[in-house]
């Protein structure tokens, strides 16, 4: 396995759908071979365990029950469209994976971060992320950009959503405090170019790094 | 939870099913509020998760994959149709629970006990049976009398299931060196009258023993 795993994470509005796709773009110009997905990604076992998961009808749906399915949808995912690239030498950029669990099952659900991320090391058969951008911004920031896309008033956000936002940050902050090596933060509250000039900056100087330890 | 809740493990014809069903009619005759289950036991979650295993074309299947949806179907059945009864101080008799993926996915798929066990005490958030009967014979006993009641000749018998067979009794027999005080064996090459009574004794003094303690 020589390839790179790269995850983009972060809340709501923070751009990095959007600073993904410039990366990648970047680094084919360098001649990189690139892919870029996301969970469930085109596997039909993934989507059909999220359609089970996505069920309205599903009232009675244990949170467990949810972040069992979300790491079996991870696992076929990383099975066949991750592990494949990465056994080529590629290098993989995927929007969400391992923190996103995290932050919305362990800390949003209350499940707990450490039992959430045992339970998707089993998932992962222990593989992590060898590098992850976090996107960091107020989330009121954040909010306000999808509402102004959505043509909605920001202020329409009500103060339990916000709440929720809030939380979701500080589970992701200290992430990045217990594992600053592999998870680096991006201010994501500067105009889209300087964000994707500092995830580019932070991308290219691991890739240095990781060319000079091979 | 003031309830018990006991499980029946054992590989194929070692007659737990039968034997779960003489020992509900005798805890009722007792008086004790008693219901029988198995996975995925009328929950209609469990039972669409279990579809995505057992669906023939899903060949691209990950065993860790099939792990964790086993483990999401236990999670859900747990929820709705055992902890209401182990709340209410009800007994609980149900046929194979974890142990049986500890063995089949355990040691049979080759992911390794432990770890199997550490994702599904994820599933159960810790919680192990009070009691649980290991209905233990020769497999060669076991799938005899299963071609008895199909009309199969034994001879059908190739070596290489009999092996798969012969691995399991094996993986559940450390099982129980490893946790004897909650696994208890049944002797289940005797007639099935000697194996329900032998049952039966092991349930009766466990239930005085579960009384004085309380």
């Amino acid at each position: 396995m020589n390839g790179l795993f790269i995850t983009f994470e972060g809340g709501e509005g923070a751009g990095k759908t959007t600073v993904l796709r410039a990366i990648k773009d970047k680094l084919e110009k360098e001649g990189c071979t690139v892919t870029s997905t996301r969970e469930p990604g085109g596997s039909v076992i993934a989507e059909k365990i999220r359609q089970i998961i996505l069920d309205v009808a599903h009232t009675e749906m244990d949170e467990r029950t949810e972040a069992l399915l979300y790491a079996a949808a991870r696992r076929q995912h990383l099975v066949e469209t991750v592990l494949p690239e990465l056994e080529k030498g590629n290098l993989v950029l995927c929007d969400r994976f391992i923190d996103s669990s995290l932050v919305y099952q362990g800390v949003a659900r209350g499940i707990g971060v450490e039992e959430v991320l045992n339970m998707n090391l089993f998932a992962t058969a222990g593989l992590m992320p060898s590098l992850t951008l976090y996107f960091d911004l107020d989330p009121k920031v954040g909010l306000s950009r999808i509402s102004d896309n959505d043509g909605r008033e920001n202020n329409r956000l009500d103060q339990e959503k916000l709440d929720f936002h809030y939380r979701v940050r500080e589970a992701y902050q200290s992430l990045v405090k217990k594992d600053p090596e592999r998870i680096q933060t991006i201010n994501a509250e500067e105009s889209l170019d300087q964000v994707i000039e500092e995830a580019w900056v932070k991308i290219r100087s691991f890739l240095n790094m990781d060319a000079e330890k091979r």
